[in-house]
């Protein structure tokens, strides 16, 4: 489908209508002064066009001037989300960092010492959503997290008006309850039997993967925790070229070092070859390394691999080695029956890390670190704070799991995961699942059918990724050499940069081990039809023709 | 102020306002299997009483659906806010865990394979309010972190909505242009100079004073970042006895040990001792230990305290170590002119830790860490993914912040707080800073001329904690001993179990080193006024006088 002139004029148009609510210096103001203890409140010059007179809350009049701000808000967000769901705007209107540093259109960074207005305030708001990327936009393929979920975002405006800590069931009674059954859920999901299972929330998933690895260099060495790394062996872990690179940074932040990640072989798919890790672990061992762990992924980050689960499974047990399984991105297949053989065997790992933020369209943030052994996360981080772990208070202080965690604060990320769960129903999780994975085989077959179009790897995609190379006319006809690989190198960057700059659509291209750069297309929205998925072929070529 | 029958009367019936919408079982309802591919999709049965008709978005007629459906939820959010902040309403109506899972008036926390229809889950968005704690209260003195700023939350409503991540300039254009403003700022704030200076926000104090530790530790020894620990000496760190537990966890997680992090004596206000500081260095020396790191407390998480930063620079110069300041707590009285002297000497730091979501009273998570080095996070920290972070892009990719961080997605934590700066300009936050410590101060003259109470700490406070002890009438009479310290051990937790019971208002209390259980009260909420100090006073007696 190409965008037709009228499609052409509507978005210019639409971009007109995000225009500033104008700069009214007779405003409303925040006065901090005037009344003493009022500091949030607002002053009311009494502008005709607006409602929003008095003070803010907590200002002892101020639920009406807040009623009516926050109102106002609404039909801000209200307006975005609509844009972002509908093709017929942009994903979006970007501009340089020094356009928007320079203050486009009255839009200033800078803060200042004497408080703005709150019609200023709003036009704020606008324009920061104005600039920004339309991530909900069924035509935004750029990362693995799209989708705006309104059951989700829901979730989310509660969450932040409890404004509440995951620390102690004293502060978070209902939030830590939720937290315990979803992640029951999620162990049910993945096969481990009821005595088992634990886990936690954490800020996304290296985060999830760090918890993994630190578990596992505990549980094998618990001197570690209070003696450090000086008081045990060299360790060393393994992860394929494919996985994600949380597991050499989580290394490099452990005190373990990122060199003592060996990183094992990948067939052409994308999967780590079980015989090669195999072999990595006895030449560690020769080498006087202590092997420990593991790292199998399921659904790789640009191929959407599942590594072979079960035979890792054999040789972590083989060799006595901690089974992590990255699901960060994959784990949401387990909620399909057509698609959860792909993870066969997970149910054998010793942690494995799922982001519902990814594949099951939840807002950011939302990642999850399941351990099977039941207390180990807390042997491992607790560190009894009897500032804020108090072991006489009135109820069940096993509730109280912020010391659990590595952090001490803790962003509420389970809330709206459990609302979602509660609307679609783990069926409705299901169809939005299955309906990713066919718009990707969708995709797939269209690419396959064409000469200007290259897949990266052979067969119909496990995940909903689909990695190709769009190849303007020119170089159709060049044979393979390595100046038409520079050539080759340089077309999705040149292709990307129109793109954002015309702002239709998104997606995400890199190198990957000798393979020149290359598109990678993945749909976890579920807003995305077919019909997207043909606007972006066409996009491509279209910007892309003429290179 | 003791609570009138009138306002018990108020408060029952507050209770009861806060029911069910009611149950309709021809309520509205997800249904995602009539339509293919509508999984978001609400079908509406006809229920008279409701304007909710139709799908939600992203279905096309799905506009109004949304529109109404958000706008019931703002509904029930904006009478939260009002109650949170009204004093006739109760902090919390706390049921026991056992309570919540067996389902409280029909609050089912269990996940169903089927969806649930959206009547419900409003009434599920009512409940979780219903049962979870007001931290916004002006009569929660509970955590450092209290209180609902109205622009703050409009920040975070916005910051969900427009649902992205802070990797990259790519996908986050403003917000990570507002990170760079926000902690430009912040570092002006600390006095480095302006060729200086940078940082990132993070999930957390915790993780802020675990970045400090892991780039003190990089700068040193490079080479730990691939070779890990044993390729360098047994290190050292320092810290006073008065602390945050979370130097002790970084210590553990980064595989330094938490037995090498060598705990400082503080005097009796909870400073810590500099010569004891000095001498404890000299020990590690001399016992083969690399000292490398000290953390000096701005505001500790009990008493307030803060260390002597200038004496402790001193020694950090002298023996060529890292000096991180965790101004977690205390770091916003930086903004006020009258109590900034107190930390007199931080602009010497090489790393700080200033949470904007405590003294600032921003939403949670808002946090940050300050690094004077430029670069140094980023060589630290750095991996090149090129997935992610392609070097090839048409913009500057300096912007792409996200190889930075320890964590590969990152949460927008910097808008909420932009917005509040725009809000109320430095003064404001000055205004409201000012405020807060000037109810500790009250509190602190009320109890001081008091005999029922008994303050942990002689002098005023330096920051908002003010720490004492409630003595009933049976205690008054017997002098100290041993028998007299168990006794008085058991007040606070007993108090604060009816307290929570009954919900009127909310205090942490904590033993500390060989002293017995105290309360500690801490300001951090612009909404609490005199009345409240008073509230709390008279609350304490009422509960506690009998014991």
């Amino acid at each position: 489908m190409e965008l037709t002139q009228a499609d052409r004029r509507h978005l210019d148009k639409s971009k007109q209508d995000t225009g500033s609510l104008g700069n009214n210096d007779d405003g409303l103001k925040y006065d901090s002064g005037r009344v003493a203890h009022d500091f949030s409140c607002i002053h009311s010059k009494g502008t005709a066009n607006t409602q929003m007179k008095g003070y803010l809350l907590p200002a002892e009049d101020g639920e009406e001037a807040t009623k009516h701000f926050l109102q106002e808000l609404v039909n801000i967000l209200l307006a975005y989300i609509n844009k972002s769901l509908k093709r017929s705007s942009k994903v979006l209107d970007f501009h340089y960092p020094h356009q928007l540093k320079e203050g486009l259109e009255g839009f200033s960074l800078e803060l200042p010492d004497q408080p703005d207005n709150l019609e200023q305030l709003l036009v704020d708001c606008r324009d920061t959503l104005k600039y920004g990327v339309k991530t909900g936009h069924p035509r935004f393929f750029n990362q693995l997290s799209t989708g705006l979920d309104i059951i989700g975002l829901a979730g989310e405006w509660l969450t932040s008006t409890a404004n509440t800590n995951m620390f102690t069931y004293e502060i978070s009674p209902v939030f830590i309850l939720m937290e315990e059954v979803v992640l029951r859920k999620m162990h049910s999901i993945i096969g481990w039997p009821e005595e088992d299972g634990d886990g936690i929330f954490c800020a996304g998933g290296t985060m999830s993967n760090l918890y993994s690895v630190l578990l596992a260099r505990f549980h094998l060495f618990p001197v570690v925790k209070t003696h450090g790394m000086s008081a045990i062996p060299r360790l060393a872990l393994f992860t394929s070229v494919h996985s994600h690179y949380s597991i050499k940074k989580s290394a490099a932040v452990l005190g373990i070092g990122s060199e003592n990640v060996i990183v094992v072989r990948c067939d052409e798919r994308g999967k780590m070859i079980s015989s090669e890790l195999n072999s990595s672990i006895e030449t560690a061992k020769s080498k006087g390394l202590v092997p420990f762990y593991v790292n199998a992924t399921a659904g790789t980050t640009v191929y959407g691999a599942f590594d072979p689960l079960n035979e890792i499974a054999d040789i972590c047990e083989h060799h006595g080695l901690w089974m992590h399984v990255d699901a960060a991105w994959g784990g949401g297949l387990l909620l399909s029956n057509k698609h959860r053989v792909k993870l066969q065997g997970i149910k054998r790992a010793h942690s494995v890390t799922w982001n519902p933020h990814k594949m099951m369209g939840v807002p950011l943030q939302c990642s999850t670190i399941l351990v099977k052994r039941k207390g180990l996360l807390q042997e491992c981080n607790q560190l009894c704070a009897e500032y804020l772990f108090q072991p006489d208070k009135h109820y069940d202080v096993s509730y109280d799991t912020g010391d659990k965690s590595i952090q001490c604060g803790r962003h509420v990320d389970v809330f709206k995961l459990w609302l979602m769960w509660k609307a679609k129903g783990s069926e409705g999780f299901e169809a939005q699942i299955n309906h990713c994975l066919e718009n990707a085989e969708y995709l797939y077959y269209k690419l396959k059918r064409r000469t200007d179009f290259q897949l990266v790897f052979k067969g119909k995609p496990e995940h909903s990724n689909v990695c190709f190379r769009y190849l303007p006319k020119r170089l159709q006809s060049i044979l393979p050499s390595p100046e038409r690989d520079r050539e080759l190198h340089m077309v999705a960057p040149k292709i990307k940069t129109k793109m954002m700059e015309e702002g239709f659509t998104m997606i995400g291209y890199q190198p990957l081990e000798d393979k020149v750069n290359f598109f990678r297309c993945v749909f976890s929205n579920p807003a995305t039809q077919r019909e997207d998925v043909d606007f972006l072929i066409d996009e491509i070529v279209r910007l892309g023709c003429e290179l």
